[in-house]
Parts: structure tokens; sequence; C-alpha cells
């Protein structure tokens, strides 16, 4: 049996909505502004909304419930698609970007990765930067929803640990995920309406407030100037992102629950206690490290190891100094970050935390069997114990990832990139960070001097490592449609 | 209870003995061909026959048998201690090499690696340059020992899989198992005879021709020449090294099955036909490349292509041009070739074919699980179905090795060395290959500009990699010593 195209095409529908009712705001945004973009905008949302509606009247008078299969294919589809409507503004006078570079841009939005091909940011329109901003906003509450409800079904990479445990008396399903739905929604919205406070407060303009926090806490990176963060120059700002960021890189579930309860408890999500202190010790680190070999003051220098440690390892990608100029060691620093990422269920990209707690837990048991093969001794993620099989798929996972990351990275080698620059893509594409190392795509950089086939391979990479490798794989087996 | 110590003890004098005998070869062979270095080695075999004696003396009269971890612990030691005394006739005048230089040289002989710190080989004298090249040819013998009958026993990395079918029936075990090993050591020194006639008859001068003989077996790589093959400019002598590098790395207990059998059945190892086929495809791929991008006559380019990318994959390391040349997609090419290793059986380093075969099984399985959680689909390994257990010691090993090339590559930054020749490093020591990409060591490269500290880390990192990390890593483990 084929999966069902019109779950898909009812939902992707509902979807193109959104980007047109997006657009349409920028359109108004704009002529408020008058900066000029209002009829880009105007004429991609009127574009986008007809073949929103054309999506939602087909499906109409048919019966179907969606299934795994259908939300999956789903799921695909729509980061495919949907940068590409959402492009629509970005191709048009006077933006003017190529097409491949327009849906570069999009896919590096909603993926919440963050590269851009754009130079001159500070010159951009207000309009175009907001729907820049906007795009990772509404990609980063996207990928939390497909992290939290579809991920742990299709039991891919360890994600059936995180499975709802309502999910299997279906009578009460839909409510509770309802109300599960609204409830992420707000604590997103709210720490968003928080983070862009605190940004004003702490000397932001209004604008560079509002777009940062959109981009902020979906751990994406885009920002309003060239120079990221780096253009304000303000410890203050940089801990306060420091600190939103990582909200954005922790589970929104456990986030949930915290609210809920009022207390952080560690049976919650073992992952969350590991994860800081992880971050902790890598910016001691590096911070001790940048104070010995760098002539900072001590200040100075561990604002600059919390803000781009943090930057890099919750998959954000803003930069506040070109580390770049702070050596080899710097460099190699931040590309073996770029494979860290965040907590699952959050918008961070990356292995993430939970898979290497879980990889710890199978070494340690095998080293075990290694010296007592009779001793028992299970694989834990906290104190659950997990089954072998949810083991592998985390190897799996990790397999896939690592496997992924090497054919991009001989694909960017192939159409002439250094090798630096090579790895450097292929770790900061599949991770959805951003930056990478080396002269072109370092923190310094830019994407926009790469030649055509490496960004749609890039745009190929953002979105695989968004929807967790397996997602995209599933859809190349045969049997997927039998 | 501890392990005992004097199983380790024996078994080390009677190789010592060994390295000792190979040492007062060389003095006589200094003699014989008057080069002025009998002397040291003179002095070498006599101070290492000297502590050999001892470790054979202070174990008389005790009782003991060899257990499973006395043969861990034995090995490991073996491993560190050995080269140790192997490296006494280049620290002393004439060679004159520093302590970690020579110890290092040492280390990548008896690893196979083939990473070299002496500069000038062409002018060293041939004693010396012998006894490096007797050092891997012993280094690999050592280590089909190792793979084919301590390793199945420790349940390393999936090497289970290779457990000779005999070793449960113990009153057996001892003949057969010796049966096996004359057998083995026939098939290794008969190859070496072979290739030491071919390279001699294709041109080699016969001092020539037995160093690179001793090397190519052990797909080590040692040459006698700065140049290494290049210096020969014979793409006979490509080609024949091509077919006995290849030998070098299939699994010599298949070899002398085939040999007793006289013919080649798929059933004896999987991994034989799959690898290569593998080796055919990147040949033929770099090939076209190579055709496609530099202007070079087309049987030149097959050759380049089939002996720079057999001489990587197999681990050897020889080169007979230099590929750095040839722009970043060779360089990334040969560097993602780095970690793929041979036949597990054989002298080669790297994850190993007979891995990624069961690791594919495994994606494949869990790909199909995902679509039908209901289908049997178990994982095999040519027509055998392995158990889950041994699926995930291979997944574990393939994660620790990229974990070890991951903390390696970053002291090796940390050290001041550039990122790529870091990350090279890393690979290459891990893999036990011997040259890498970048300036420093690139195939016309060096090592001997690498600060000490990076030397003594590689050395650890050789010896990691040899050893398949696991049996290294159970070292550490304080449940090992109670």
């Amino acid at each position: 049996m084929l999966p069902q195209i019109w779950p898909a095409i009812l939902t992707l529908g509902w979807i193109l909505f959104a980007i047109a009712a997006g657009e349409g705001a920028m359109a108004l945004f704009s002529l408020a502004t008058e900066d000029g973009h209002s009829t880009e905008f105007g004429v991609s949302a009127a574009a986008t909304a007809l073949v929103a509606g054309a999506c939602v009247l087909t499906t109409r008078g048919r019966q179907f419930d969606l299934k795994f299969r259908d939300a999956t294919l789903l799921t695909v589809v729509a980061w495919i698609v949907v940068p590409a409507f959402a492009a629509l503004p970005l191709i048009a006078e006077p933006v003017n970007l190529s097409v491949v570079d327009a849906y570069f841009e999009m896919v590096s939005g909603i993926t919440t990765t963050g590269a851009t091909v754009m130079v001159g940011l500070d010159k951009v329109a207000p309009s175009v930067l907001l729907w820049r901003s906007t795009s990772q906003w509404i990609g980063g509450i996207g990928i939390i929803g497909f992290a939290i409800v579809i991920l742990p079904f299709l039991k891919i990479g360890g994600m059936q640990l995180f499975r709802l445990e309502f999910t299997e008396r279906s009578e009460k399903a839909l409510p509770r995920m309802r109300s599960i739905a609204t409830a992420i929604v707000e604590i997103y919205v709210t720490l968003t309406a928080a983070c862009f406070v605190v940004y004003w407060l702490l000397g932001m303009t209004p604008f560079d407030a509002l777009n940062h926090a959109l981009t902020t806490i979906c751990t994406a990176g885009f920002s309003t100037h060239d120079a990221s963060f780096g253009y304000f120059d303000s410890p203050a700002l940089e801990w306060a992102a420091v600190l939103f960021m990582v909200l954005g890189a922790l589970p929104f579930m456990a986030l949930l629950r915290m609210m809920r309860s009022g207390t952080f408890k560690e049976r919650v999500d073992p992952q969350v206690r590991t994860y800081l202190v992880v971050l902790v010790i890598l910016v001691a680190v590096f911070g001790v490290w940048l104070l010995a070999s760098q002539e900072l003051p001590t200040a100075r220098a561990l604002t600059k190891a919390a803000f781009n440690v943090v930057s890099i390892a919750t998959t954000t990608g803003y930069s506040s100094a070109d580390y770049a100029l702070w050596g080899t060691f710097a460099s190699v620093w931040f590309f073996a970050l770029s494979f860290m990422g965040g907590c699952t269920g959050s918008t961070a990209g990356g292995i993430k935390i939970f898979r290497f707690k879980v990889m710890y837990s199978v070494v340690k048991q095998h080293i075990q069997r290694t010296i007592y093969p009779h001793a028992v001794a299970p694989i834990r993620y906290g104190n659950q114990v997990i089954p072998d099989e949810q083991a592998a798929s985390v190897g799996v996972f990790v397999f896939l990832y690592l496997a992924a990351f090497s054919v991009v990275a001989v694909l960017m080698a192939a159409f002439g990139m250094g090798a630096e620059t090579s790895i450097s893509i292929a770790a900061s594409a599949i991770g959805n960070i951003g930056p990478g190392i080396g002269d072109v795509i370092g923190p310094a950089g830019n994407f926009s001097s790469l030649p055509d086939t490496a960004k749609i391979v890039m745009c190929l990479a953002m979105i695989m490592g968004r929807l967790e490798i397996l997602a995209v794989l599933v859809l190349f087996m045969p049997s997927f449609y039998r």
C-alpha cells in the first residue's frame, strides 16, 4: 500500500497558509516602515496562499487518518517545500537573490541553521531581516513538534525513549496532545518575549532585540549585522544570550514539567543536568586556554569563551569574536563542539547529549562484559534500563550521522573547497549550526562565495540533519512504498 | 584477584630474545657490509638479551596458565616495551636520534604504521634501514597472532565472529593452534619471499627488494628512499606492490584455507570479496577523477590511482606521487580512505571492512524495523545471523575508534598543529597508516618536525589503534584488577 499523499497535502496546505500569513505581515510591516519591500512580500503572500488554498481544497471530502508513514512523508516534504515558498520574497526585486541563494537562505532559516549568503546585512531592509528571523522562529517551533510528536513513533535514533506515556492509550491521546502543544507554544512565546525584553533593556534597539530574540530561542543564529553579536560589543548582552541559548537547547517537555511543578527533578529528564555540567566544563576549559594563550583581560576572556562555546554547542551559531584569529586549537575545538548538539526535544541540532549518555553506558557495559563475561550490566539512561534494541538504534544514528558527515565533506572537496572548509561545512550543515572554521565559512565569513552545487548539497544536508537523518533515509527505501 | 604478571614477563622475555636476535643479525649484517653500525647493534643485542634473560629466569619454577586477562596485559605491555628495546640501536652513535624520536620510529615500525622521523633515508646505513624494515615485519606477524588467537576471546569489536571453531574443545586446542600458527608463519614467509623475488626481477636492487618485501606484506610502509616508491618510477613495480599490499590486507586464515583447498569460497570469509570489490571501485572512481582533472596519460593516471589508493586503503602508506599536489579533492579522498582499513586477521589497521559490513546490515535492519515494526529482520554477516550483542560490540568499536580519533586530533591542535595536520595525524596514527595530508605529514612530508609531546601522543595512538582500542582501554578500568 502506497503511503497516502492526501494527509500530507492537507497539512502542507495549512503550513503554507501560515507562511502566507507571515509574508502578508511582512508586507504590512514594510508599508509601516516604508522600506519599499511591500510589493514582493504582498505578491509572495498571495502566491503562497493560492497554492495553500489549492492544497486544502483538493483534499476536501476525502477520508483519511494520519498514519506514521504519512507523517514521515509529510515532514520531509514540508521541510523541502516550505523554504521554496518562504524564499519567494528574496528572489524578487529589490533583494534579487538567485533562486539557489534564496532557497539556501530559507532552508538555513527554517532548519534553524543560520548560515547566510547575504552580505551587508546592516544595510538590508528591515522587513527582509525580520522575515529571515521569523523563518527561523517558525522552523524552531516546527522541529519541537516533530521531535515530541512524530520522532518517538518512528523509533529513530533512540527517540522511543521520549515517547509520551499516554501515547499507548489512544482515546485520551488527542486532547492531551493538544494541551501539551498549547503549553509548549506558550513557553516558546513566553521565552521569546522575555528574551526580547532583556535584550531591549540591555541596550539593543527594539528592532534588533526582536530579531535576535526570534533567532535565539530557536538556537538558530541569523543576525541583523554582519558582525553578529560582535556588533553590540556588550558583555551584558552576551551573557543574556548565553542564558537564552541554553534555555532554547533544553528539552521543552522538561521545561514544561519544571514550570508546572515549580522544581527541577533529575528524574524528569537526565539529559538536562548532564548538558549543563558539560557546558560549564567546556566553557571553563576553553576560558582557561584563552586566558593562557591570548592577551585578554580575565572578564573579557571568560565572556568570549562562554558566548562562543555556548553558541556552537547549542548549535545557535552567533559569534562575538572571530575565533579563527585565536589559532588552530580554537578552530579544532569549535569544530569538535559542532558535533555535540543540545538536548533532544529542543530546537538544537547535532548528535545531542542524550545519545552521548546512552553511548557512554553502552561502552561501559561492553567493557564490563569484556572483563567479566557473565556480569549483569544493563544499559541505563538515568535510572531507566534501556533495552538493547534502543541502544542499538542510538548507535545506528551516530553511525549514520558520521557517515552523512563524511559523504558531504567528500562532496564539498569534490566541488573544489579546501579540506578544512569541506569538513567544516559538512559538520556545520548537518548539525544545523551556521558558521564553521576556516577563511571561507568562519565566524567572519559568509556562504555566498560557494558554488551552487555546494549550496544545493548543503540544503540537503541541513534538511537531513534537521530531520535526524533516518526520517529522510526511509523515503529512499523501496519497502517504504510497499 | 590481580592479573598474574608472571606469564606476561615470561612471554615478554621470549619476545625480547627475538628482538635481541634481530639486533645481533643486524650487527653481523653491518660487519658484512662494513657500514660501521656493528658496535651499536651488538651492544643493543647484548643489553636486550640480558633483560630478556632476566625476564625468563625470574619466572623459573613458577606455575601458571595464561588466562585471558594475562594475555591482554601481556599484549599491551609487549607493544609498549618491545619498541623501547628495538630503539636502542637508533639512540646510539652514529644514528643518534633523540630518545623520543627513536622510540617513535620503532613504535611506528612494530605497529606497522610507517610514519618516520628519519630524513635523508637514501644516505642512511643499510643495517639501520634493514632493522627498520625488520621491525615492521616482526610487528606484522605479531599482530596476526594477536588478531587470530587473543582478540576473538576478548569479544572486542565484534571479533568473536572470528573465533576459531575448535576453541571450545580445549583438549585439542593447543596442537591445532600450533599447526595453524606454523601454517600462518609459512604463508607470511612465503609471501615475503615471493614479493622479494618479484621486486628484484622487476628492477630493484636485492637490498631494496628485501626491505620493501619486508614492509609490503605487513602493510607497513617504511621505505629505503625519501621518495618511497616514487624513487623507482616503475609502473611494473607499482602494480606488483598493489598485488602484495592487497594480499597483506587479506585475512591470513582465509589465505590458509584457500591454499589448502585450492579454491576460494565466498563462505570462507565474506569480507574478502567485499574488500576486493570496494578496492576496485575506489581505484576506478579516483582514476577517473585523476584523468578528468589532471593532465596525465591514461596508463600513468590509472597506475598512480591504483598504487596510492591501495596503499592508503590497505594502511600500508607507501607513496608514488605527492598526492597533495592533486588538490583538495585528492586530500579529502585520501583522508576519508584512512578510516577504512583492511580485513581483520591481517596486518592492516583501520576500522576494517567486516565492521562496515556489519554496520550496513544493522542500519538496513533498523530501517526495515522502522517501516515495519513487526518485521523479522536479522542482522547478517555473510550467511551468518549475528546476535544483537555482537552487532553492538561492532558499534561500540566504531564509536570508540572515532572518539579516540577526536581526542587525538584535539590534542594535536593543542600542541600547535594546523587543523588539517591535526586531524590527519590522528587518523593516520590510529589507523596505522603512515603518511597523511597537508604540508607537514603529507606523502612528501616527515614527522621529524613535530614537537615531542605530539610524538608521544602519536605513539600511544599507534599502539591503541594497533590493539583495537579496547584491549588498551580495559587496562584503565578499575574492575580489571579486581
